[in-house]
């Protein structure tokens, strides 16, 4: 029986990080992965080929929408969608294989199988070739992330009725795709296909997209999106999606009478959710029971069981997975370890892009908190207009009994970089009125966050 | 005798900021400008229209060389100059008049002429015309800028021996463009044109560029500008230019013999540095005198006249520009005021980017003060490899008797944004280990930042 000091079972990023650290903290690694690559959701299926075609999608949309030929710089780009393809998978290898090199640099152990508990500290490990070995540690991690759900009404096909991994290796442009479900897949899925050419129709059983996101957000977003000619259908549901040999037909309920009920596609992306991927892991033999979407505490403390990422219960992203990798590796060497929940940024690549930290104005009003709100039209910071990019604006809440930032919300060129300055500010626990004087280099987008903390404190100087 | 609070000379980015601070507090305030437009060189002539064609031609300079034929978007771009400069035109009024509007909401009197001190309190005002008022105010705040400075070996003629403002607006791409001085003008001006398809040669009288950038950074942009195939010749003086009709031709002072003494291109870009422009203001009647550079202390206790922005002792930036004002007009309307010079970021829109705040090594090293360096190459970054901007590296000091930022150097993709992250840590003493633990989304920029963090406290992740 091979002895560690931690058995890691799955090598995403939540899997990865806990083995660096925990080797980084001098303990014995062994790391489990049942797929024949490493990296997880997040680098091979999620947000790196998710990024990297929303990032080439940008720039293809923004030559053939001449969108600077105000700038004297003109010519229609011609797209190959095959070569942008094969660049995602290239790199996807790469980033992977950077993680293969730094577990080796850790000296962590990379076990190739199907991960089964077996009791408290016991894992047997099966590979393809049926080969069965058991390995023992005092600590062990689950880390198996989470995979797409499916709808009710119809299961995967990867052909017409696609989750989002499929969404990211289209061979070609579909004339039309429609995407069930706007939260933050179906937008930037949706938001990619657009811009590289194809009719995209938004289906969100919700009254309104992204609900999760402050509410003037979201709307903003709904009415950008709309502009570039995504289509939303707003408290909809699929009832039935049918598939021809040339698309699928999605049969709709309707809020109102007068909307057409059914919807035709090339293809259809169902992006509802994920759940975390914990069946086959014999939890039973330790006395585990994930919850209803198969999440599972962080810490299951009698029996020397952890899980972080998208497999341990709270929201699903890369961040909260290294996060909750760090923390646990530490905890398990004795550290003091912790996740501060409350400052943990998202973002959505879309464009505009939209960035969020702390809490909404609806959570602010319905938790009885008194708050300030400082906001920042993009329109007014000299970035913005010499980049042609003054969609959006920057909001600060405060918390008026404390004059301690709540929360902030960004929509516009350059969300995704700014909100981790709020994150610094909010580890930090800095006032508002101090965050108002840090000062920035002109011009820079990171301006128009100050000017909101500005006119938080009532003194907004470029409003 | 019109009587304010407070009278303002120069309606640039010191003054204007000045004036809309104090007015904000309650005061009265005039405004004096002699140019015919308000804004002042960084919004006119120096940052915004820099900025903008440094935008401009990093795009076209991208699809010239095919930067994203491996993400599968091609089509060499058309370049109309005449057009770009008609946009950067339209672009510093739209600023301007957003200047002029700020202070109209305000209520700050604009007046146009030449002011000209007339004792303490007094400020008499010139107008084009001739006419004169006198205007009163107990408190006087010096605005009045900078100019370039001209080589001692030839005046500006604006046609072949340029300064920073002409560099700005050629009307067409020199075939070969030398400039004096390679430091921040210089580079930025340099990189603009060679982006735009011009030859570039930085003359420099000291052994580096940007002599008061860290030592590595300024190495490794000294690196890059080469590579994008800008000359760069070192330790070399100008000692005479000659002007012919299709150009100039400079005869250089050169450290090896070897090297040949003469350089011909067809303009010369004088970047040597601007010094205040405080002539003219009869400094003598409130019995106060320039430095040999024309500058200013920032107060003048006995007096009551205080000066910001590039007229006063200091480094010249917009940043410094508007940090005086608002503390100035503070201290003016008696409250607490303060510049914090040491966490004061500065940046140079060159490709790559680079970003600085706090000290640099050398000056830790001579000041004697122990440090740790954490270092992360965007290589690393999984932003930077979708990007594919993996060129530079991101590089914090810490003070290792108290753990704090002691400075940030940066170079790459992103630079100017991330600075402003490591300002609030500054600005909060938030020590190495907590910057360390603020987390980022995934993937941005700003996790090299974290990384940078981590790797001075010994443990960095991504390395």
């Amino acid at each position: 029986m091979n002895r560690y000091d931690v058995i890691v079972i799955g090598c995403g990023a939540g899997g990865y990080n806990t083995a660096i650290r925990a080797s980084q903290l001098g303990l014995q690694v062994a790391c489990v992965e049942r797929g024949p690559d490493i990296g997880g959701a997040g680098l091979r299926t999620g947000c790196v080929p998710s990024r990297l075609l929303l990032h080439a999608s940008a720039l293809y949309d923004a030559g053939r929408r001449r969108k600077h030929a105000a700038l004297g710089i003109d010519g229609p780009p011609t797209l190959d969608l095959a070569r942008l393809m094969a660049h995602k998978t290239a790199t996807v290898q790469k980033l992977s294989a950077q993680v293969r090199q730094r577990l080796r640099a850790q000296h962590v152990t990379l076990a190739g199988g199907h991960a089964r508990l077996d009791g408290a500290g016991r894992v047997i490990v099966t590979s393809m070739n049926g080969a069965q070995q058991t390995l023992s540690a005092p600590a062990i991690v689950i880390a198996t992330g989470s995979e797409p759900i499916p709808l009710a009404a119809a299961a995967f096909d990867h052909a017409r009725i696609l989750d989002s991994t499929d969404a990211l290796s289209l061979d070609r442009i579909p004339r039309h795709l429609a995407i069930v479900g706007a939260g933050a897949a179906g937008v930037e899925l949706g938001s990619l296909w657009r811009r590289l050419g194809a009719r995209v129709t938004l289906v969100e059983r919700r009254e309104r997209i992204c609900h999760w996101l402050d509410h003037e957000i979201a709307a903003a977003l709904d009415r950008a999106l709309r502009r570039q000619g995504i289509g939303i259908r707003l408290s909809t549901e699929v009832v039935r999606i049918d598939t021809r040999a040339d698309g699928v037909s999605l049969a709709l309920r309707v809020p109102q009478d007068n909307a057409p009920a059914t919807l035709d596609a090339d293809a259809v992306l169902i992006a509802i959710g994920r759940r975390a991927s914990t069946a086959g892991l014999n939890l039973a033999s330790v006395g585990m029971w994930p919850d209803r979407d198969g999440a599972l505490p962080q810490r299951h403390a009698s029996t020397g069981i952890w899980t972080v990422g998208d497999a341990a219960i709270g929201p699903m992203s890369m961040t909260k997975a290294e996060e909750e990798a760090i923390a646990c590796a530490e905890q398990i060497a004795g550290l003091p370890g912790f996740v501060d929940y409350s400052s943990m940024p998202a973002v959505l690549y879309t464009s505009p892009e939209v960035a969020t930290i702390g809490k909404t104005e609806d959570e602010l009003r319905f938790g009885g908190v008194p708050y300030k709100v400082g906001r920042c039209a993009l329109a007014a910071n000299a970035h913005a207009a010499i980049h042609r990019a003054p969609e959006g604006f920057v909001k600060l809440l405060v918390d008026a009994r404390t004059n301690l930032i709540a929360g902030a919300h960004l929509i516009g060129a350059g969300a995704a970089e700014l909100v981790s300055q709020v994150a610094v500010a909010m580890e930090a626990s800095m006032i508002c009125e101090d965050f108002a004087r840090v000062c920035h280099p002109y011009p820079a987008w990171s301006e128009a966050l100050r000017q909101a903390a500005m006119a938080a404190g009532g003194w907004m100087m470029h409003g």
